[in-house]
């Protein structure tokens, strides 16, 4: 961990050197953002960076995209990435893919690699798989242009997570997102304590389960569904055992209750955003709502 | 078709025959009913019927009750059983079932026979596959008087769902359910026109589509969701298709939408009941309710 | 009442003279709509006498808005006015207005003559009195072509109205609109019955009664609230007593009850609209929305 | 200010004296507290208190009681109460009744004292005018057991008041409520910001202005509606200005809008409760509830 006051009077060497790795194969971006030295905040620092890669030219740009691996790629099992990069994409398990997955993958880098000549760049950790596939097949609608800007917006998003991770300091830009619940029992009007909650990703093909919860006596998580990291663009699934919790109030109902397990589906767009997903119910109707 | 004027008039014998088939393998229903002519309605005479048996001793229920085929079992395969009971298995697809299913009910129906001495009754139209699993393990913890009651309950159901079929007049009793929908636009306060909506019943291990439709200028479908006969107890889902209708509005989301397929997860426990389960939705919330 | 299908038929003074007093003092719009006869529908001969307005000279067309009177005037109170001027304004109550009602009238009326050089002209029966204050003001703004239109479209909504009620025929144009509501216990998920409801209009300054009713068994009243004529534009409320209603079905709540009367407050623009609006609640909470 | 730890180790005539006022005109409550010391938190003291209260004999409670004065009588307008007294029932402006409310509360002492034989006992400032006059009527239908009880009970939540204003230390009993809200845009699935609140007490005869508010980022108010006090029993009713809120974003919505300001009215019953006011709004719908 480097500390932004250290960076910010370090020798010039130093200072590329602490940096070395956040944008990749890349040592001229610190160079040119030393410049602009001191930051008062991480933010700045990566201000800098950024302003650096988007007034150099579009030769050291694509140089820059170059140096990315393929994603999900045959070389990228093979080891030959950067620490990060293979960090990265093997939370999402693209070091592990299946045959038929890999040549799909293979499939859509070949496909950008002929249409654009650069790799296809985003920021795994903000994705889901099935997100990174779903703009995959759309960015190659893109023009070469476009494209260009895509791959340099998602360094941004990589680079800005490597160096919240790498330095200590100030003003640290938002990378992270939350995703939390509660349950409120609109018969007795207080919050629902006791309710099992099941959040799972929902995948085009496939369920994971994410976490298991039961509310607490105010009808929340101990803790959020999801936090620490930004949240993965995708499709989730909060299944609320509500059935189980009128049943043990002794609450009439049908039987079978005509509410059980309610199911509440929806997507994450924004990774470093607030989704708060309650659940009003009674044993006969419920809403939900995207609230912060 | 018979007719209840006639069967009012009629002699004993063109009586008893007319409603043979009713009381499977029991005409001493009829003949006690006949005394209570002339019938107002269809409901009345099911009810006379009814109270025939309610008065009949022990024994010769016991023996209305052990002229009621196995559910699923290899008899019901083989062909040994009324045309009614045959038709009404059918429905479900026990007279279909497979070898693990087969071998499933058929340690039911021995369990269940060893315990009271009789076949397990249920009026097959009014259930589920599951429901119906779930009701023999439950009646299982019977008393042999409660399950006794229990099975003249069904007979009760089931042979009101005959006559209905059976005899033309005024005054049939319900035997038949609703379900329906309709969707509502909270940002334009108008009917969601063009909504697409699949029906599913939700068994314990599969889903299997019921309906698919197209909501209209009334947020409604044209026909209900199910009608014309009694809703099966069981579970069912309803996936409304409203990021697609927002999307074609357009009106702005994120990308992905929050809301894309909502799934109202819910059971039906009252066959001859109306469900209207509706949608109020806008991009970022939605409730439910179980109206009517 | 006169006829359609004789209408059709009839001589041109006969023709013109049942439809005087449709449009005031201007038999010339019934003359020149006979050319277009036969007419299939009552809204068919309205839309040709429209059209006969639409295509005359401006100096007809401002000819046929002077011959209405002005609102709320000491002449209207003087009877200078046809009948059926004089039963739509005294459906209001405007020939019975206080001295300080009849002052703003004046101003009104004289500011809109000193600009524009005729009366202004609304379908009264569409309006509350509010409603109607606030377009007088409102249109005020207007430039003298945008005034001349807005008269035309009022004499359209008024000329609809008189011929619905003077014409027998197929095809009658919609004149009414609707308001009803219906209540959700969704504690029981069941109508609520017996809940007391009041709907009053809720001028600028003061509330009047319209309309109180019991809820049925199907948690509806037995009529509409408002029906049988257009809605009048303006503001509303519907009180519903709901904490009586739980309170009387025993379930428990705090004392005094979080909900008592529930105020559900709203306008209506749209005269010949269907205006649903439902409350579904528990003891602790609510929701409703505009439906149809 | 006293401290709980000097008050553990004082003599006990300075453990009197300086809990004199809390229990009015009856030293002997803190005399026999004294016994229990040493007190952990505040809640402990006034538990202590509370206990030789309850341990007391019938006649030193009913003495206790009739150290009380009446509420808004005569006598306590001519300033025979202890200040103590006096500031809680000026809160309510019991002290400044006109006539008329003047003989109401005349009658009810006297009906009370008739009754009873001792005065009627509320803790003011947990009380709205309309509560109080609703439990005066209530209580007069009390055996003398009950109303005992309830006067020694009113007791208790006076002086717990009391003494968390008088005597500094840890683990004070809860005394203070809070009255929150927020307002949620279900369009756009955001907080709404910038919407005009009006909190007023409703009264059986008029309403007052509690407060007023404009919605911040988050669509709450900056501070809560109400906190730092017990909140008093009675009826209360929230405006949210969301007719110009939707306006001003420039959503299509009907002339007049269907929603402008939407009451909610509702009752508060726990002084010391947290009762949060949602809205979740969209032009054409809204939802409201008590959370937490």
């Amino acid at each position: 961990m480097h500390n932004l006051d250290k960076l910010n009077t370090a020798d010039q060497g130093a200072f590329v050197g602490a940096l070395d790795g956040i944008f990749e194969n890349a040592p001229w971006v610190a160079e040119r953002a030393i410049a602009a030295r001191p930051f008062a905040t991480v933010a700045d620092l990566h201000g800098a960076m950024m302003q650096a890669v988007a007034t150099a030219g579009e030769a050291e740009q694509l140089g820059l995209i170059r140096g990315h691996p393929e994603l999900g790629s045959k070389v990228a099992r093979a080891g030959a990435m950067t620490a990060e990069s293979r960090r990265e994409q093997g939370s999402l398990g693209l070091d592990r893919l299946s045959e038929a997955e890999l040549a799909r993958f293979e499939r859509l880098n070949a496909a950008h690699r002929q249409r654009f000549g650069f790799p296809f760049i985003i920021c795994v950790r903000r994705h889901t798989r099935d997100s990174i596939l779903d703009n995959f097949e759309r960015r190659l609608g893109n023009s070469p242009e476009q494209e260009r800007i895509a791959a340099l917006q998602e360094i941004g998003h990589i680079t800005r997570l490597r160096l919240v991770e790498a330095v200590e300091g100030p003003g640290k830009p938002k990378t992270e997102g939350r995703l939390s619940t509660h349950v409120l029992d609109t018969v007795s009007g207080k919050p629902a304590a006791g309710v099992r909650i099941v959040l799972t990703e929902r995948g085009g093909s496939a369920e994971s389960l994410l976490k298991e919860a039961i509310t607490n006596a105010d009808g929340r998580t101990d803790e959020p569904l999801l936090a620490g990291a930004p949240l993965r663009i995708g499709m989730y699934e909060i299944a609320f055992h509500i059935g189980a919790y009128f049943a043990a109030k002794g609450i009439a109902a049908a039987i079978p209750p005509f509410l059980d397990v309610v199911p509440i589906r929806f997507a994450i767009a924004e990774p470093e955003g607030h989704y708060h997903v309650p659940l009003l119910a009674s044993p006969w109707s419920y809403s939900t709502y995207r609230g912060s």
